[in-house]
């Protein structure tokens, strides 16, 4: 299913035709293992396109010999610049209080330069990711306040590397929209350098992305439907966009395949599950949420009943745990578990958390559970040109299907509630 | 240190140049960074060369378009069968009793074909390695009890390769020694299903491998000497030697850069350990078990007094606990620290275990600790060609480095005796 996903349908942008495509196949593929129910469930999603490739180089001087090309890429929902570009001088700052220390006497008409590195030595990598996001999330905004022309954010990646990471930005309101980029780790170390030898250093760059109209797409959803509890629904998903540089494999193929695999697995050994399983595929989880928004927003209008919602969006490792939100009391029965859960190597149960896509379901008291892998390599690939097939292991992937085969099986055999029935 | 040892060195097999260039370099690194005693400790090994570049044949009738190339490789001890080749039927089996069933009648003569994979429902690849290592280790005395002439063993490895895994086997005494080649996985599966079309099916390979005689070598060993308890020994090693068919990357370059990064980060961080520290990089894991033997041997002619020893010997991935072999009184004292270890993943600590290298010092009473990294990656690159740098991620084996540091400074800190110091 992954290597189909990633190499025959390849990255699938929110819009782009390569979505379609796996809303096409995904609908395909769960009608083929003769789930018991799959439809599609409409939702407009935005549509955000890279344009032609992006050109980012520091200008040193007037002569075309001047200039040193930088390895960026266009951040998913700016604007771009056009043919004309953006050039101006930088300033590298590492968090948004600097910036305001500046302030707009130092920034105004210059290309403001995030340059935080994640944070090491934080043993999650999701942790690191989270404390250095601001960067890309509203660092355009955040410089536009004071008169910047221009954003390069450093690639939210571990190592030094010489691609960059895409991800999603957005515009804060009232305030002037103004291009941003993200740029490879490696070079923003090069950049860095250049800055410390030479503080008037101008940078250059082109992109050529665009907003379009919103277009009509799909969650997809299969279903086993439930021998006893029809009615209480268990889902699992990922989402099936990605980004456009690859083929979206650890983010989130490794996600979609898992939650079907785990549908799969249960019809193949003949398992009749209590409650309906529901695999979901959310669509737009990268750029607007729309699919998890929708989906959640069908829920409570069908006065449907998720007893559980479990996400796999952390890349196909090896499985360590588990995270949720929850009641106390809910999360103790889950926890229980965990000591016939310990042998296959999954003893992460203490996270908070769940996914992107199941948040919305929060809001109607559904319990929310996060597939944990191990988060080592996934910030190696997320978001890049990277992120390919070739670099999922296939018994780490199959292991964690099983990790959440094993947990749903639970969950479905024995309920939520604290009674076990 | 890992990408000079892999890349500039390379294949370090016993006997070899390469060897005997990564005991220089690594005797040379230890005195750079400072250790307080760096020497080497002799030691003969064994010198076993492939020779020219293997031939593996399908042969399906006498025609050379009946012929039909798979990959395989010799095994590490095996006898060479020189230009003449072997060529015979061949048996498939799956077990030594199931050879034994068959008898000399069906295996007079013939190829043994050893067909079992490795078991993918065990969790840790260790486990599965332990359980198909008996066709690879003795295979080939097995067969030619009942008057084999050659063996093909299938590759130990989870997936299903192109590349070949060797490894070492032995010959019994008083048996005659018949050529042995590992077949990578895939071709296994192919030969298999050929067998199944064809029961009379010959099999051709050509090996040119040679027992050359011993070499002098060394285990190469650096120390931090104790401020408090100097003659209370704390060693951790990995082994130098690695088989020749790639650079040695996760099998053991991995588990000599983090014994020597352990005392590197203590001496820069300037902690001054009270016992004595010592990485070892021990000679001849693979082929022999020289190195180990004579570290133990050393240890007891001079009285040493080795509180700990732990070995890093199963890949550089991400840390996950630590085996151990001691008294209860000892793990105990050691599992009692898992509280602080668990924060930076490290939740396994229940296995019984060591290391290769540092098993003869058992029978002193040393204590003995092997470092668990993720087992699921090991075995798509132990023993081939694939065992590479890139194979290595940069994240993972410096947090293993940690996690190695963490305990050793527990155990230098605190001693393994019951009452705390």
């Amino acid at each position: 299913m992954l290597e189909h996903l990633t190499t025959k349908i390849g990255a699938r942008l929110s819009g782009s035709e390569g979505a379609a495509k796996a809303v096409e196949w995904t609908n395909k593929i769960m009608k083929e293992y003769g789930f018991d129910t799959v439809y599609l469930q409409p939702v407009m999603v935005p549509h955000w396109i890279r344009g032609k490739k992006e050109i980012g180089q520091v200008v040193r001087g007037s002569k075309k010999s001047d200039r040193v090309a930088l390895t960026i890429c266009a951040l998913g929902g700016s604007i771009g610049t056009g043919p004309n570009g953006v050039v101006a001088q930088v300033v590298e700052v590492k968090s948004f209080e600097e910036l305001a220390k500046l302030g707009k006497e130092a920034v105004q008409g210059k290309i403001v330069f995030y340059n935080q590195p994640m944070d090491p030595t934080l043993i999650s990598t999701f942790a690191a990711y989270g404390k250095a996001g601001f960067q890309r999330r509203s660092g355009a905004s955040e410089a536009a306040k004071y008169g910047a022309v221009g954003v390069i954010v450093r690639s939210l990646g571990v190592n030094i590397e010489d691609y960059p990471h895409t991800g999603s930005m957005s515009y804060a309101p009232n305030i002037p929209k103004i291009p941003a980029v993200a740029i490879s780790t490696n070079h923003a170390e090069i950049l860095s350098a250049m800055l410390l030898e030479k503080r008037d250093l101008k940078f250059y760059f082109e992109t050529y992305c665009e907003t379009l109209p919103d277009v009509q797409s799909y969650n997809v959803v299969g279903e086993l439907k439930g021998s006893e509890f029809p009615n209480e629904i268990i889902a699992v998903g990922g989402h099936l966009d990605s980004w456009d540089l690859a083929q979206g494999a650890h983010d989130d193929g490794t996600g979609c395949v898992q939650s079907i695999e785990v549908l799969r697995v249960f019809k193949t050994m003949g398992y009749k599950p209590k409650r309906t399983l529901r695999a979901v595929m959310f669509m737009n989880e990268e750029n607007g949420l729309r699919g998890g928004l929708e989906y959640a927003n069908q829920a409570k209008l069908k006065n449907e009943n998720h007893i559980a919602a479990m996400e796999s969006d952390a890349g196909g490792f090896t499985p360590r745990g588990f995270s949720m939100t929850g009641t106390p009391e809910v999360k103790n029965k889950i926890k229980n578990w965990k000591v016939l859960l310990e042998p296959y190597g999954l003893t992460d149960f203490n996270r908070e958390g769940g996914g992107a896509d199941i948040g919305p379901l929060a809001a109607q008291g559904v319990t929310l559970i996060g597939f944990l892998p191990d988060s080592q390599r996934y910030f190696n690939y997320h978001h890049t040109p990277e992120d390919t097939f070739d670099k999922v292991d296939k018994r780490e992937l199959e292991l964690g299907a099983g990790a959440m085969a094993a947990l749903l099986y639970l969950i479905d055999r024995y309920g939520l509630n604290q009674v076990l029935r």
